[in-house]
């Protein structure tokens, strides 16, 4: 009988297993990683990956007023609807691959938006600027991590993908990016929805006053009080909740991967549940990963969030796991080994 | 009324629609791309990508007997039976997308295998050694690219992947790359399912022996019939029959992309209809597609062969197809553009 809580036992037999299907040892490369990740979070050598929900967070930013978007505020609420109707990339994603779709209103500015369907989680209508002070209080933030913890945990799935959806959004994650990791803000700021050169260089000067305004050297919690947004806090909790739940989290794009990096800072003990799905094609995705020492998946110069990039990794967890479950091995099989 | 014969002008409303789509230009990035290949295939603004059947084409190689593989020639017709039973990596992820299989016999050594599910289109019980003369006559060419075509052509669905299975057939797939492109053979010879350095030197020692039985400058057919494999015609064939039919042709490895490259030069007028999906790391490869001027989709350090790489495209033109179909536009959704 195996002992699952023997890690070098567990992995030795998780590793025969993989090399004893029928194929050459190593040739589904990335695809037998992921299936030993999802073997080893489930602690199963016959891994399920089934189903997968996308929860997408909205919210709103202050720092919007300072003109970094190239996009009105309205969109975070106008995409919220779309969302709800299905008439977005995700929704649309999520449909052809079967993925169920949780909209979260973590704070979208103006008055709450009237549907059943979507959950109310709101901290606030937006954060405040946080070029002239913290983007929200301590209290906020603590109550954005604890509602994302709680819808992170409660879902029955098999892999869970987050996306995100607020207008400024990437200006908020390049300056908690740049706080947590010390990377420059000009490296970590990029054009978002589509700024033009001018632009990006009035984002770059916004962010850099905004980073002058705190020390140096802050906790994970007060750079995303400081910094933040009600959907990163709030994506950042539901990974954490996800992985003590013992999903696969399947982390999206830029703001997505600075939400992982928040989550891993407050909880070093998830990175075995996250999967980084892919690299955006915002200019401060890869040296983000790079920093953080992870390998994305996917690489299609996608740039949208929502959680589209997540969910094309979608089919690639189903795969590992069903290769390490289902394949036949050299023997059961009846074909010759090299 | 859109004049479809119009391609500039199916071209600018194909263009306008999914830039109206909610989302920023571009921000898609290659599932844009795919979306418009798909469309132009289709000659629809609203295409479907619902249903892919994957064919995998199986034959021995008179090579193998020199030595270039690491497995034993008996594993073709055991994995065959391994297809057939479900139990292989192709097999297995085909189940979790939903992808349909046919296994075809393009000539596997030995007796025919006795399985009603097997699609019997055997040429030969394998090629003869291309190290001491052609692997097959004109005949036996013509005759694998001929059903490899009606094949192709015959598939009900919006998709068509190609898989391929047969011992030694990374050489004779670099021989023929050889021979159609110039690129030396130290650059397309690679370890196939796992040789080791002095396999590795064996295998070019003997490719170089054998490119030098003939003239440099063949025709297709000629390049085919002297260094090909029964399996690899038959996929050129149905490669171009597919997408004679209107299909997607979903390209696989480095094999099925030597099956491309004939398939290319046979019918230049296939390439709209061909998605290369993925970069193996079999050591060809790369230079391979760099030389077609082409651009892989996935790049996961697969190098299994059987299909597997171009059935984790499938989900990424599904989802390109319901992009372009399924996506809200800013009108209709009531979004706000830049």
């Amino acid at each position: 009988m195996l002992d699952l809580t023997d890690t070098a036992a567990f992995d030795a037999r998780l590793r025969a297993k993989i090399d004893g299907k029928t194929k050459p040892v190593g040739s589904l490369g990335r695809i037998e990683d992921l299936a030993a990740q999802i073997a080893r979070l489930q602690r199963s050598l016959a891994p399920r990956m089934d189903t997968c929900a996308l929860t997408i967070f909205a919210a709103d930013h202050g720092i919007a007023a300072a003109g970094v978007s190239a996009y009105p505020q309205a969109v975070t609420r106008e995409m919220v609807r779309n969302f709800l109707a299905g008439g977005a990339a995700s929704t649309v994603f999520a449909a052809t691959l079967g993925v169920t779709v949780r909209v979260v209103d973590a704070g979208v500015a103006g008055d709450p938006l009237p549907d059943a369907a979507l959950l109310s989680r709101r901290i606030a209508p937006g954060t405040a600027s946080f070029l002239d002070g913290p983007a929200m209080t301590c209290a906020q933030c603590d109550a954005a991590l604890a509602e994302g913890r709680a819808l992170g945990g409660e879902t029955p799935m098999d892999a869970a993908a987050f996306g995100e959806m607020g207008i400024a959004n990437t200006a908020a994650a390049a300056a908690v990016a740049h706080k947590l990791t010390g990377l420059p803000l000009a490296i970590l700021t990029g054009r978002g929805t589509g700024l033009d050169d001018a632009g990006l260089r009035r984002k770059i000067d916004v962010l850099t006053r905004a980073a002058a305004r705190t020390a140096t050297a802050l906790s994970p919690e007060a750079v995303l009080a400081e910094y933040g947004g009600f959907e990163i806090a709030m994506m950042a909790g539901a990974m954490i909740g996800a992985a003590e739940a013992g999903k696969l989290v399947l982390v999206d794009g830029f703001i997505a991967t600075v939400a992982a990096l928040v989550a891993i800072r407050l909880a070093p003990g998830i990175p075995p549940a996250l999967v980084f799905a892919h690299v955006s094609h915002e200019a401060g995705h890869r040296p983000l990963l790079d920093r953080m020492e992870v390998r994305p998946l996917l690489s299609l110069d996608m740039r949208l969030g929502e959680g589209t990039g997540a969910l094309l990794a979608w089919p690639l967890a189903r795969a590992a796991a069903a290769m390490l479950r289902d394949m036949a091995s050299f023997e059961s099989a009846g074909v010759s080994r090299a």
